[in-house]
């Protein structure tokens, strides 16, 4: 059995849910801080919080990191990610530069068809490689958990070659990992003529495959202007949820697209980007079980509006921040840029941001009883920042890496 | 003698100026590309740029970095910091978060008056060890020549004690460093109610003595709303005029402020921040030998606009963008962000970023001959990035550090 004791702690933010909080594992401001604290972690789990006045005596056998001076937070928990990706997409990004829109981008042919054309003509191997590498950079910026999506394949057998790269990461980084069929990322071009043919092979074709092959825990569609309909959105769910794929929604990026409300009544776990979301959204989202999940790098890189939510917040709503990493629309995975932007544009207090990208993240995954927070039982997943007086210096200093040692699942990663 | 040779180098982006730039030493888009280069240091100097066919055969004496798929680049210039100062200022952000302005934290004595307040408590050894820390900090991240600016002490004392640490860091790092006299940045307190007195304070007693001492390459002041009048700084720049030293002024950020004006007026090496300029600004800037800096980081951090670089570089100018990096308005001395700003947001070409950030950065410090670009006989400032296919990923992965090594007057620092 492997014992490591963090001693010493300055402060130490739990985030642990209350039972105040609107639904289970879920909450917005509470952070849930001791001073002068230690947890105690038994092979990949904690297994005692408290305050140093009442240290546990640690034994030979029990690894001890003092931590003067320095926070300790919970792992980052990345719920919305296109981590397996083929390759970065810069040209794009100046054509982008230059005049042209995202949109106008992905009418050409670039974009996700773009992304997917290379990825066809990738191996596994290839393929894991990139991510494997984009793996390891998260982790050592503090992400412990991530979920991975589907989406550059659109063909079956490339759709199920992405999934299978996704899960088969766990074989080369002990990052936390869920994955996500995004057949219905884009309509792809041999499909142009006939939109039917392809939500036709994502439901009859790829979906009892990727349920059969066990590949995915959560279905997603893009559902947004000149990409698929609330009424396509609602035949792929339907035929999801018989192969017991909860969804996730792209939801109301590009414009007011319905694909909040179709989410909310399909029971999502999440929508996700919101950028176009409005106050019918908002009081949709109140009533429901579904979690508002924002993506402000996507907001930064393509220049589009932040997705309300200071507003989602001041009417009781839990949210959740991702990092949407991906060639396109948001190249950047570092979840401590994420807070920044989450603080620095969207408003959030810095314990608001925290909680947006740990427990919330952790409930946007429905993984609340095992990550997002720092209680016993919870798998060991912490962060150990630089010498800091307060939490506001992490989305303070936006272009500096401030966390120094990262432990995923009790083990020891130093910088 | 110390000999250094940078080989195989994908792409060597020079970015000398050539004689049909507007003005010596500045440009706007030409990197002058060589593709197979190799660069020859001797001790902390360039001696020799050429290309992979005629390379020359290093000897026993000589240190070979194979740079296979990188681009090397010259090292940053950062023309205008506060990198001086006594802490990081975290509860003014956490109080904009909240809803109140910068203006609004300045005039209840937050703000410059906030860090002075510090400054005056702390001894010259405890500010050095802070700017050293930055100082290393900067350099890792590439940046090899730094302006740095006093203007947190408001007193004769404290003003000269800020820029004793400034010549003193270079004692403790090799990073180059000009210095900027800045007394003219806020009114103290204790004149709140006397600012014809803190201006003669600043022209009879600070002035002289920096002089004195040969402290300053450059003086500077603040003139904007709520600082200082256009009245007010033309009296500190004659008697600045009068003691040699050239002049930097803060410009148009707060309000159109006839800072620009004032600064041509008086042949200023650059004016800076400019987040409020117009066509008036941009048509007097085009008759003038003054450089327009841009502080792109600001305006993220305080979410207010961005100076119009597009629209003066497509009126001709040479834009030299600068990180700001200070505690109240810019907590970030991070180059390769501000390139990231300045493509993503400003909408510079990833080739403009880089001559905004090295050669015009060296003109607007007047080292035009000594930094800035890859030229036999200039210093040996050279990053080599990660291997990658174009320029544009720089600015493109916003998050990523992307130089793998930093060498500095020829001194290599590996990561």
């Amino acid at each position: 059995m492997t014992k490591l004791l963090l001693a010493n702690i300055r402060d130490l933010h739990c985030v642990s849910s209350s039972g105040e909080e609107r639904k289970a594992g879920l909450q917005m401001k509470n952070t849930a801080v001791r001073k002068d604290a230690w947890v105690l972690v038994e092979n990949d789990m904690i297994v005692g919080v408290g305050g140093m006045d009442d240290c546990p005596d640690p034994g030979s056998d029990t690894e001890v990191i003092v931590c003067t001076g320095s926070l300790v937070l919970p792992g980052f928990v990345d719920s919305h990610t296109h981590l397996v990706f083929p390759e970065s997409r810069e040209k794009e990004y100046v054509d982008r530069i230059r005049g042209l829109s995202y949109e106008e981008i992905a009418k050409r042919g670039g974009g996700i068809l773009n992304s997917a054309r290379r990825l066809r003509e990738m191996s596994e191997n290839e393929l894991l490689e990139g991510a494997i590498q984009r793996a390891w950079e998260i982790l050592y910026l503090g992400t412990t958990t991530v979920e991975i999506k589907s989406g550059y394949g659109l063909t079956t057998e490339d759709e199920l070659k992405m999934l299978r790269v996704a899960n088969n990461l766990r074989n080369y980084c002990p990052i936390g990992i869920k994955t996500t069929f995004l057949g219905a990322h884009a309509i792809p071009a041999e499909y142009k003529e006939n939109r039917q043919g392809y939500i036709d092979l994502v439901i009859q074709e790829m979906l009892p495959k990727v349920a059969d092959e066990g590949l995915a825990d959560f279905v997603d569609v893009f559902c947004d202007e000149g990409f698929f309909t609330v009424g396509e959105t609602e035949l792929i769910l339907k035929a999801a949820r018989y192969y017991g794929l909860t969804p996730k929604i792209h939801a109301n990026e590009i414009a007011n697209s319905g694909g909040v409300q179709v989410g909310i009544a399909h029971d999502a776990l999440s929508v996700d980007h919101l950028e176009c979301a409005g106050p019918e959204e908002i009081a949709a989202l109140i009533n429901s079980n579904t979690i508002p999940t924002v993506l402000p790098g996507c907001s930064f890189f393509l220049g589009i509006g932040y997705a309300p939510a200071r507003k989602m917040i001041d009417a009781g709503l839990p949210v959740c921040i991702a990092s949407d990493y991906n060639p396109g629309s948001s190249p950047a995975g570092n979840m401590q840029f994420m807070q920044s932007l989450g603080c620095t544009i969207m408003r959030l207090l810095p314990e608001e941001a925290l909680v947006a990208t740990t427990l919330n993240g952790a409930a946007a995954l429905g993984l609340s009883d095992q990550v997002g927070s720092i209680e016993v039982g919870k798998r060991a997943d912490l962060l150990i920042t630089e010498p800091m007086d307060s939490l506001a210096r992490l989305p303070y200093y936006h272009t500096r890496d401030q966390i120094k040692t990262v432990i995923v699942g009790g083990q020891v990663l130093q910088k």
